[in-house]
């Protein structure tokens, strides 16, 4: 069972990020192996891979909590990554954080988008080449 | 132009909840009527009403927030009443609260539970009669 | 010494509201005596009575703070009081918990708005009455 | 192997408060018998069980981020309850919340304070009464 | 009426920093050019531009909401620096970080002197060689 | 008095590490000087000297709860050491930094083990080397 849960959420997580799995693990090694197992089985094994929700909408709820908490950048990196990956265009991530202002303030909306950029230029991608409009005619 | 911004945002706002700007206006006129423009205006107006994202994801980025701060109880109790109004199912809606848990913590994920589960019962619905499927076969 | 900063919280504290001394002994009689005399000899003795800034000034940082935790209604609604005693008047007050929503975002601004409505109507008072000017000719 | 993690988090759960885990279930059972299962097996049964620590650290560390959060008064009273049943005195639960005001602010410590003093007077205990001196002579 | 807005915010950021509105839209023109106009147009245009409280005091209240954050270092930086150039003197400001110590804790508190440390030194001030007293004789 | 408080701050500090007041008034120095004489004399005298709690207990509390603001790398470093000075171990870390993932979510709570991880290098220990038991038989 443990080995469903395990094999579940590295499943969940690869289709994030190939590489995020081994690098949880490499991270953790030294200091705490069974906090790997738990994000990968607990995190992406019993909630991430949940239907009820689509990866694409899961990633808005991940990366709304992460900019609202403004403490984890690193996990916002990755997070925005694995939104591109499964298929949020730049102009919905950017939206979606944009819209965290109204609740998590200007600073941490700011904050989020420049790690946003950062991933966008890494990826070679860009809202504003976006197809989907960014302004209402 | 602050027309066309009250207007847009006026618009949007009803969309979720045809009594939310009433009750925001009326909160607000005794102490600060023009932070009820910002609302509508700002928020509702350039912000919400924005392209690039739908309702449905937008309300899935506010309510991810809001269970985020564990400090809005009222607003995320009105963000869930407009959930189910632009089409999110109970299951879409307890699906997001409970994936904060992994970023903001069991308490604050209980907590927004909690407020779903009363908002949940006054709208006569439930993740549990939702035919979307809360759990993989 | 102990006896000095003592006397000179109680003093600090007596110049926001001559009942809070009062009420946080009450309070913490029966759990921590000790706390209610860290909170009057440091928090009032120590860091309130410091010159450098006057009370209003110390009103505005206090106000801002617990607007942005939004965890401290109680707290909140004692220092918006406070900032009536030592002169603030109901429009500063309504601008600075305005100014929060940027930073804090709307949902901790307007619950610190809600508080402060219910103070000013307890003193019978409005920033809608304030010859102090809300909005630009 | 679920039923090991479920059994092994009751037994946990039952340890802090034999209602505990009836309460989660009932609350929990309209809007998420899965989140239930999730704090039971996951909170209780792979963290809260595992050895390392005791079970009064385990404790102290969960009422240090609870009152750190300032957002789970519920979570804090009943994790308060179950402090007193593991064995930490009146005294050390006082002693652990009156700190938290040095990391997490005066309000958020004294909030937690008076949390502690209901569940206190409920349990007709009190850390003035307690035989662990407060004071140093 | 945009056009208002805009140029009212401009120039209210210039009063803080002239350098401030082109690093702004330098930093957000290549993922969110609106959201740039929206820290301009809202944040101070509509909000920082109002009167009703004195830019001095404006500073008090975001430095404060900044430092209780403890998520904006950049932006805190900023907004020390515009404290200085709108007139609060080094002591003012760093009593003000102090005094959020008993809201927010010590070490968002320490964060926040910190970055003010290096602001001042960069700008040749010091609050140990203000006029202002520091402390009661 | 305030010779007694902070000598006895100091000797409390000495515990957690020798070089920590030195540290603490050298950074404070350049901009309040004051407040290192706070944190020794009121942080350390007059609560963290408290009879009631044990130094190792006490460290829990603050690893917790700094971990949980999320805010405070450079602190919790300094306490990790701290707690390895007073004699909790690796694993005793290492367990109550993984709790806090339930309280306050998993990002928090694996910034806060990557800080434990660089910390127990330096000290050259690790949690899975500690004789105690890191996970049942």
């Amino acid at each position: 069972m443990t080995d469903d849960r395990r094999a579940r959420g590295s499943a969940r997580l690869a289709e994030l990020d190939p590489r995020l799995e081994g690098a949880i693990e490499a991270g953790l090694a030294p200091i705490s192996p069974d906090f790997a197992g738990f994000m990968v089985e607990f995190g992406f094994g019993d909630v991430y891979a949940r239907p009820g929700l689509e990866l694409k909408q899961r990633q808005l709820v991940t990366m709304s909590a992460l900019a609202t908490l403004g403490t984890a950048a690193k996990q916002l990196r990755g997070h925005i990554r694995g939104a591109l990956n499964v298929g949020l265009t730049p102009t919905e991530i950017t939206e979606a954080l944009m819209q965290v202002a109204l609740y998590a303030g200007f600073p941490n909306a700011l904050n989020a988008l420049m790690i946003a950029k950062e991933v966008f230029a890494e990826a070679g991608v860009s809202p504003l080449a976006d197809p989907t409009p960014a302004k209402e005619p």
